[in-house]
């Protein structure tokens, strides 16, 4: 009973985190002044935006995506030891940080440093993949995980596999983004894609 | 067991991001500062941010009627396939926008451009209703409901339409911002009192 | 079962809200920016921004010893009717407005129109107890109460008391603040003490 | 069932509080705009920034640990007081108020008045381990504690000297930076992983 109050409650403390910081995004999204747009109108004004709408949604989905294979992981555990937290925590300090590079990509993008800026944001992405890692790593090499939901060495080692993937993607995106920022951006909306389907731990689970 | 747990943490999520945008909605309001009330004195610059109080009580009464419809159709999802969740997403991403249209409102609707404002306030209502739709659809279709709520395909069909009539209503709102701009908001005033009566859905749950 | 599931997600949704507005008080103390201070240094620009202090202290206490109460009513209400998520949704609307008038406060406290600040301030929290009030009627009238916690009509009667005394107590608060701002918003804080001593409501649950 | 469902919420609302707090800190690392970089680039000025990552990092884990330490306590405590939703509520306020001093360093860390900004922030520090300690004590003294947690007066003790250390500890840090701002602010990131390791409390929990 105490390991499940315990699972409850770094859930709710995560689910926290993930929803403000999905939410933060809107607020890196600046409203132009009226002042600003009297000479050439509203409407140039919030086309001109566009890096700003762009960030907003690759931030949104990847947050998104990561919520619900946070969510899909959590699931499974059946206890949590303190080193948990830790990699827990580490993963929330990479996720909070994120509104910062997508204000910077939303800034920079349509400007002279818009290289620098796309490396972040996908540099960003990279590390948050990295520290999904350890977590997934930390939870089943501790055999931490329910019994009934992995039925095998073979179906624990695919969804091994899986989160290996991710940041070997993640990296392509983040070397992508030093030939071409917008192929280094796009990239990213393809990986959240990707994430989102169905793959082998989900299969695990509803199988 | 998994789907009960499931369940609980989609609402808690989704119940975040409904709180936190609901709550950002104020940072949208814009406190004058002393040096710029000098001239004209506090109560003149108060007065002059009733754009503000609108959009923010619009976009807070919206946020309310729709986290009480998700509330409503949560109560009755037995369980929680991995699309939903990208429903879900959608909507939260559609909904976590609302502040940028609203401050865009609040900053430009005693100004030049306010018509496109409104365009775009009424307009994300408009999406928001229409991810709504698609939501409840495939929990219907799916067969995702309690059969203890949902008692017939007369009562399954009267609520599908109920959800069908939203984004027609929401429609009308943003036909009317480009006639007239306070007529486009103040609909929407109305439309969240019309969602607030409980209709077909509610009934079902509490006869 | 399903009651239960509603109180839940209400208490949830609402805890996110309070949780948020009492968060978000402190964006309202601006930091002064290192190059404004060169001239007297950061201690003295420190010092002047008591009033942002002062604002969030009884904004942080208000709104904590509202959440007391309203955790106190949502413990004993078993039932949840399409009224109340209105009567709750009017308090939170009022509650997630504090952070207005209270960074107004910060920024007029010590400038020309502080009489208004303080009105705007110790009106908004009068609001509160009005639709606190409202809340409580509607739970109390509907019947909404678990047995075991009212055992009778006087204990009933003299929690309904106890929260018709807090609008009149925030009413003198108000009035205070336009014979002087200071008195306005110091009685705030001995409201809040006020308030936070157990008195009937708590009494009857403990006792 | 009374007293359950009142920790459920006051750990809900806490877990809001500290999550909220830990996300907010972001905002405080401010975005360079695009004009402002034209002369030196985007990388000198991110690199100028360095301060806000430092405070940044040093805050979010201080919040972290605060949060599993309180998280750690609450596992324990099996009833709730009205006195323990003050104690908690003093907890609240000076955690909340830590993104002030972390902007405040963020912004003068390398600036002529660094030592006043790390002894607010360091002080805030010592502050909220007070505040702790005084929860700590209030759940103790009142024998708020599950049995099966605390096997005897031995243990109950230790962990009550634990908890005492955490403030003479952070004194050290606030006293450090009357010295040098960098030996202060750093002495913080010791202590917090001082505080991760399973001390006293957890290994009771575990054992």
């Amino acid at each position: 009973m105490l390991d499940e109050k315990e699972t409850t409650r770094i859930e709710a403390f995560s689910d926290g985190v993930f929803a403000i910081a999905i939410t933060l995004l809107v607020l890196g999204i600046k409203v132009p002044g009226h002042e600003s747009v009297v000479a050439k109108g509203l409407a140039h004004a919030l086309i001109l935006l566009w890096p700003s709408y762009l960030a907003f949604f690759v931030s949104f989905i990847t947050i998104l995506v990561i919520w619900i294979q946070h969510h899909w992981v959590f699931v499974h555990v059946r206890k949590v030891d303190h080193l948990l937290l830790y990699w827990n925590g580490l993963l929330l300090l990479v996720v909070t940080f994120i509104p910062f590079p997508t204000q910077l990509l939303a800034e920079h993008l349509s400007h002279a440093d818009s290289k620098l800026a796309a490396n972040l944001f996908t540099g960003n992405f990279l590390v948050v993949s990295l520290a999904f890692l350890g977590l997934w790593r930390h939870v089943y090499k501790k055999g931490m995980l329910l019994n009934t939901m992995i039925r095998g060495a073979d179906d624990a080692a695919s969804i091994t596999r899986y989160y290996h993937v991710a940041p070997m993607l993640y990296l392509v995106s983040f070397g992508l983004s030093f030939i071409s920022e917008f192929a280094g951006v796009s990239s990213c909306i393809l990986l959240a894609f990707l994430f989102s389907i169905p793959g082998y731990p989900a299969k695990q689970s509803s199988e």
